[in-house]
């Protein structure tokens, strides 16, 4: 019987483990290439089309993005309805004991990947964090099923074993996104679970290891010109002493001010879901047809964000994990010595080589058309994910403040000689508060950390994030709750 | 009353942890002091002796130690029997709901900041962790029973928030020893939880970013020099991709081989405890003396370390936090090229200047040395942990592999021109695998990050941490539970 159960043990409590973190990690190396070339094709096509036509290139531009986001929300509602929205809401209730059915299915597994992939690929400013876990917890799922009709079925009958998996999916699908697995699995635990059995940690830890083994292998054959998401890893360089102590109160402030904003961000999207439930013209307008209004928005975004009218202002050509690279950068977009920023990152903030714009102004028009763009694309019917577009919003507010206190201290706070002001930096700790404040999370301590591969802006990220985590929390409900209330 | 719940978590709940972190980290940090002194005293005597006669040298190397730690053991059965040992079994029995007498009191808390600091700076090879988590523990208790005297008693009568606070205090403590704020937060969840209500989270972060935030001010004051342990941080120096795929089995199998020996450790430790308390001779010769054993074993380490003896062919005149860094240290002990180690450090492992130790009997004679009396010193009459020596043992471990490694590929896995090994890394890597077996916990990949200031290596010691921490969870309980067990 020992002997059995060493058996079982290895084969199906490893196995599983380990497949699961195989599985979703290759299904999201798929969607991550598949991301890569359409949004890469986007620009391209526009750069082609802009030789002939401007007219033509704007069309494009705009076509693109309805196109796809169109084919997107077709798809769910043909294929699994189940598959639009985030998806850690639902997995939260899920995880709660409550059955939600169709929600866990093979369907809803196929419409989620390819929706992602079509509304990601055309350029909408949403995340794929919620729909990764959400991907995870459906491959957990169909695991366990597949193993519950084997033989040692007894073995796998009861529900903790169940959530256990489904909690591990979680996991996975975050270290997916990120290529974080030790963040992953506390963000999994935290953003599903009220009580957490400490015995079962491990196994999260399994999956999204081996899932970070094929991520690796993934480099390997495909190149990261091909494939930006898949190293999804901005890698920093700061020095290892990268703040003074002078400089954590700015933090501090910029964790409250974080916080806020996150609160209001939430508070934002509850009302646009409640006026686009409630408001009389609002539903006169666009039916109560799934499609018109996410056309409507896919439309409002390609306008915005097209290159050469107002995208020019907040470098709207660029995709996320581009701007985030800019953010993240250690070198200044105001000084003129050797720590400027090269000029070609600078001309997608200043509206091109003739442009001419200021960067404070690029900045803030960034910050404030993604937040409210963000509200409404995530509760538009494609799958879409919060995390990764907050990170942005938290970074760019980060990247000001940043800026700012560069053109406060132009030497750093000690003057001349004293360490400089890293503006990146600030932009790091920006991401994090933010993201801990929308979300009520605060494993976002560890998962930039293992972004950017660097552990010295741990402690202002600490600060920052417990702050900002804690206004949030005071004033509103995280989003994935306010999004359960919604729906209910 | 809204606003007087606002008032109560403002100041009662958030002044609470961030009062426990600031308290705790500034008593390490004067422990951390007391501790680089007694321990640099000791070195800078002898050497001064030497100059005059070696008996006089030898025997100042064995006085030291053994008065200090025979100081220690008697003010420790003066003060308070319960500051003895590692502390962390006792706080996990407590906060499995078992009342445990005079453990958690000011007396307990003076004994063992007392009784660690002289145990230490005497040089016993004992970690400072497990104390430190009983420190955090009982000022978390002080703290608590402070306010129940306040006004506000009906807010704080709750046996929860007790609980709450003893385990935020815990990860002070983990914190204060390594400065990790996040991997001491899990550790302490880890070592100390069954189940873990996420809501709570916060608290722990909050106090261990606060004990951070006074490390970081008491390197202001205290300069490098005279405090090695207050940085308490080997920063790392590895390239971002410090690995190949190739390497990844041999990682897999050194977490395998720091599992058995894990748990081979845990197995001893339990032998010798049974040896002490049931062998006729040994009690013929000992007594019931609590001193006479804790000096007996002084006198031991002294002679083993005695840096002209014994101590020459494994570095007894080094500390743990100098041994450390040398294991870490992103450098080769036996290629002739530009990768070598300085001559300097070299000389520790092979006998001084004119020594010709080979670095491999060194090493293996490190590791076997300390790993029996790592085994009985955490044992015998004074505060002592296992986290730090089993860190020790484990990069010893994974160093010696690492040097082999680069014996049988000395230009690398891939041949010449490809990435070379860094036997540092495998150092990292045993180190995690080893202390993950011994404490079943897996937290530790994270403080070996915070640590190591560097998350490149982070993919290998999962992979380690995870083989080790089943194998030796196959095979043994943790040190913690079988130290449970033998006092009972």
């Amino acid at each position: 019987r020992q002997a059995q159960n060493v058996v079982h043990f290895l084969v199906e409590d490893w196995c599983m483990s380990a497949l699961l973190g195989i599985i979703t990690a290759v299904l999201s190396v798929g969607m991550d290439v598949a991301i890569e070339v359409l949004q890469h094709a986007h620009v391209v096509m526009y750069d082609k089309m802009r030789e002939i036509s401007a007219y033509l290139a704007f069309s494009q531009w705009i076509a693109h993005i309805t196109i796809l986001t169109a084919l997107s929300a077709v798809f769910c509602q043909i294929i699994s309805k189940q598959a639009v929205g985030s998806g850690i809401p639902e997995v939260k209730v899920i995880m709660h004991g409550f059955k939600m059915d169709n929600y866990l299915t093979l369907r809803t597994l196929v419409a989620k990947m390819f929706g992602l992939t079509l509304a990601m690929g055309g350029g909408l400013p949403i995340g794929k964090e919620g729909p990764f876990v959400h991907m995870g917890a459906i491959v957990a799922t169909l695991l366990s099923k597949l193993t519950a009709t084997c033989q040692y079925s007894a073995f796998f009958s009861n529900e903790g074993r169940e959530m256990e998996m489904l909690s591990s999916g979680c996991a996975v699908g975050i270290a997916c996104t990120f290529s974080a697995p030790i963040g992953a699995v506390l963000y999994a635990i935290e953003s599903t679970s009220k009580y957490f059995a400490v015995k079962n940690y491990w196994r999260g830890f399994l999956a999204a290891t081996c899932s970070a083994i094929i991520f690796r292998f993934a480099n390997f054959f495909v190149t990261a010109a091909q494939s930006g998401t898949i190293t999804a890893f901005y890698q920093t360089r700061f020095p290892t002493d990268p703040f003074l102590i002078e400089e954590l109160p700015v933090f501090l402030l910029l964790g409250l001010l974080s916080g806020f904003m996150g609160a209001l961000f939430i508070f934002m999207h509850r009302k646009i879901s409640h006026f686009r439930s409630k408001n009389k013209i609002f539903k006169l307008i666009f039916r109560n047809n799934f499609l018109s209004f996410t056309v409507f928005m896919a439309i409002v975004v390609g306008l915005l964000t097209y290159p050469e009218g107002m995208g020019r202002y907040f470098a709207g050509r660029l995709t996320f994990r581009e701007t985030m690279a800019d953010f993240f950068n250690n070198c200044t977009w105001i000084t003129n010595d050797s720590r400027r920023c090269p000029e070609s990152t600078l001309q997608h903030w200043t509206g091109g080589p003739d442009g001419g714009v200021s960067i404070f102004l690029s900045l803030i028009l960034y910050y404030f058309v993604y937040f409210f763009l963000v509200a409404i694309c995530i509760s538009i019917n494609v799958p879409a994910g919060v995390f990764v577009p907050s990170f942005i919003i938290g970074a760019c507010g980060g990247r000001l403040v940043g800026e700012l206190m560069l053109v406060l201290f132009p030497e750093g706070m000690r003057g001349p000689g004293g360490p400089p002001i890293h503006p990146g930096l600030y932009a790091v700790v920006g991401a994090a508060a933010y993201t801990a404040a929308v979300t009520h999370t605060l494993s976002v301590a560890v998962i930039i950390c293992e972004l950017t591969g660097q552990l010295a802006p741990i402690l202002p990220v600490l600060i920052a994030m417990l702050m900002g985590n804690a206004v949030c929390k005071f004033l509103q409900p995280s989003i994935y709750e306010s999004i359960i209330r919604i729906k209910k």
